[in-house]
């Protein structure tokens, strides 16, 4: 063998060896979280689950199919799949159509279930009436809100994600000073920072759970904008461009004496962070420093008090209480709209659980990732306040969106 | 008054003439739509149609939120509102919940619906079910399909969206050879091609129907990445750069000798056009040049033979005679997984009826807008072809998609 074909050999070895360490690694994590639905079936006392949502296929199996998942109470998942016809995975069955599926479990010795578990959460009414009649009409348990339980709690894999993501995030926050230039609206610079987001890695579309959360790579409010209220379940609202995506800037010039809140997706892995940092244009006047000082106080004091075990409804006390105590209420999450609210869970899609509300009756656990944003909108100038992705450790909260928090001045 | 005064004045009943021109076109537009919409509810002996999906909203209101629009057989159609709280429409009833409904139709004099349609086809399960309890549990009669087939035959205006759309998206495919350089990736590319979308006024994202449907402003398929078979309902797939979003470009390098398609969004408007266009890298093999005329071919012929009343299989059918004349069936709408498939209608949606297949039972109409796709895909090249979209007319097609059709040299 000559010396080049040594060092290509050599080369292709090791990424040999790499593939089949992450390929590994990536079965042991699905591995993990089939056991944990296998789990939930067994608690349901359900037959099986169907999984067709891309974000639970992705979950459990690292890839997804135009098909149906279906997971039993033990053993291995079958994967009944539409297309595409390609995929390397002994675990596959090809199908055209739901009503196949009966034939396919016949052969393999497998019984049709008598009760399913769904995800009635989101898949349409039509497409599951269709499968329960395709499947002799077992009794159906919806599974959505369970599994987006047990992903609340992310694995060691998954968190590191989370803070590659919030690294990369970073990086192109860092960049929008040099992006900014006189005479520029919400929007232009908004597209220059699209751009980077996708240079730097961004997919794109990122992923959200319900009905009412369209987005485009996210959120940038510039002056009076931040007070428009929006049909979306989003902290804040924003007019838009369009009347089928009002939402987000809307071509606000960037004068002096305004504020931008840029609260972009941190979608550079499949799990996300989430982060908002706040600028001036030119100067602002002190309500607008001191708002966004709250904010950073906010998230300052959530960060030293909170770890796993505190209750979620505790850290918007903790929140509304120093709002108040510096009289700024009218501002706090909106103004004619506000929103009670200070933060969410944050993972594969951008609005996991826990929710971070007065009424919640959820506990922070070990593992759990959850971005808190503490923010407030003023009349005349515009939004302020950042947002922190954390993870919750037994001890603590570990920031992972290190980036600068005070208001910069473009 | 002043001279600056009285021009601004006049330039003010100016803004508000048109604005109220406007506001007039569009409640034509939208009470039209709405008289469709009851003929279909009369037509179904349904006592009213609940609609909740951004599109059909938009369709039937011009604005969309969170809620419930509620058309009965005749009469104005009720507004059930969650967020935002400020839509100056007195048809709106504000709710927090749908379990509020009853009472508003109460107070209103109205009963609860014995017979209800509803958006079956995209609600979820559990909404859905929801919904049904809070209503006094009516019968449930699917509407997306028909509602879908009522948007297929578009109104002057909304034939007068797509050419604008497609106008801009002509724009913008022009400048992809100022955009290129050597040296660059599919990815590279596309994401300079995003950016100039968004500065022609791209809303971003874009509706599609269905579960299948995920995609990020459109695609670019570079050499053998056309090939790959993807789990989404496109003609063509590509293998992307996420395992959560597996279509589109995957970071191919833009080398001599391999095509280049380009087949990103016409959503300048909220009706759209649909366009691809296809580019050579340096020089190709003659099979390309002779691919791609042959897609130019069947497009040319489909517009000249094609009009209202015309078979949408015929339109499959001449493009199959015409592959099988000239002996390009392996590449034609791909290789290892072809689609049987010629392309589809175009509205507020990517895919609306009718669809050009073999099978398709449905017959042209005046006023549908069509996107006809014939494509090829060459191993060790990539995919040729063209995309135009036409609009039906009593005795002719009407191309709207005016751009260059040649393979272009980069």
């Amino acid at each position: 063998m000559d010396s080049r074909r040594c060092l290509r050999s050599k080369r292709m070895s090791y990424i040999w060896c790499i593939h089949s360490v992450m390929n590994n690694l990536l079965k042991k994590e699905t591995d993990s979280r089939v056991r944990k639905l296998q789990q939930t079936i067994i608690d349901a006392r359900a037959d099986a689950c169907i999984i067709t949502s891309a974000v639970n296929q992705y979950w459990l199996c690292g890839f997804i199919f135009d098909g149906y998942l279906m997971v039993f109470p033990d053993g291995e998942p079958m994967l009944f799949v539409k297309h595409p016809s390609d995929i390397p995975d002994e675990r596959v069955k090809m199908i055209r159509k739901p009503e196949q599926i009966p034939d396919r479990l016949h052969d393999a010795g497998m019984p049709l279930p008598a009760r399913l578990m769904t995800e009635s959460g989101v898949l349409p009414y039509n497409s599951l009436l269709r499968l329960q009649a395709a499947l002799g009409m077992p009794e159906i348990i919806n599974v959505s809100g369970e599994l987006r339980r047990i992903r609340a709690v992310k694995s060691v894999y998954e968190l590191n994600q989370i803070r590659e993501s919030a690294a990369i995030h970073t990086q192109v926050y860092g960049l929008i000073p040099s992006l900014y230039h006189e005479g520029m609206t919400d929007l232009e610079l908004q597209i220059e920072v699209e751009r980077q987001m996708r240079l730097h890695g961004s997919v794109g579309i990122f992923r959200s759970y319900g009905e009412n959360m369209d987005i485009f790579m996210g959120s940038m409010l510039a002056g009076d904008n931040a007070q428009a209220a929006s049909p979306f379940d989003y902290a804040l609202g924003g007019k838009g461009i369009s009347p089928l995506l009002p939402q987000g800037a809307n071509g606000t010039p960037l004068v002096s004496g305004i504020t931008l809140m840029v609260d972009m997706a941190g979608n550079y892995r499949p799990w996300m962070d989430d982060m908002t940092r706040s600028f001036v244009i030119t100067q602002a006047p002190d309500i607008a420093w001191q708002a966004h000082q709250l904010s950073i106080d906010i998230a300052g004091t959530i960060e030293q008090t909170s770890k796993a075990g505190t209750c979620c409804a505790d850290l918007y006390h903790i929140a509304e209480e120093m709002v108040k105590e510096r009289g700024l209420q009218p501002y706090f999450m909106g103004t004619a709209q506000q929103a009670k609210f200070i933060g969410h869970g944050v993972g594969l899609e951008i609005n996991e659980p826990p929710v971070l509300t007065p009424r919640s009756k959820e506990i922070l656990e070990t593992g759990m990732a959850i971005a808190v944003e503490p923010k407030f909108v003023l009349p005349g100038i515009g939004a302020v306040g950042i947002e922190n992705t954390y993870i919750v450790h037994e001890n603590e909260l570990e920031k992972v969106t290190l980036c600068e928090e005070e208001l910069i001045i473009l």
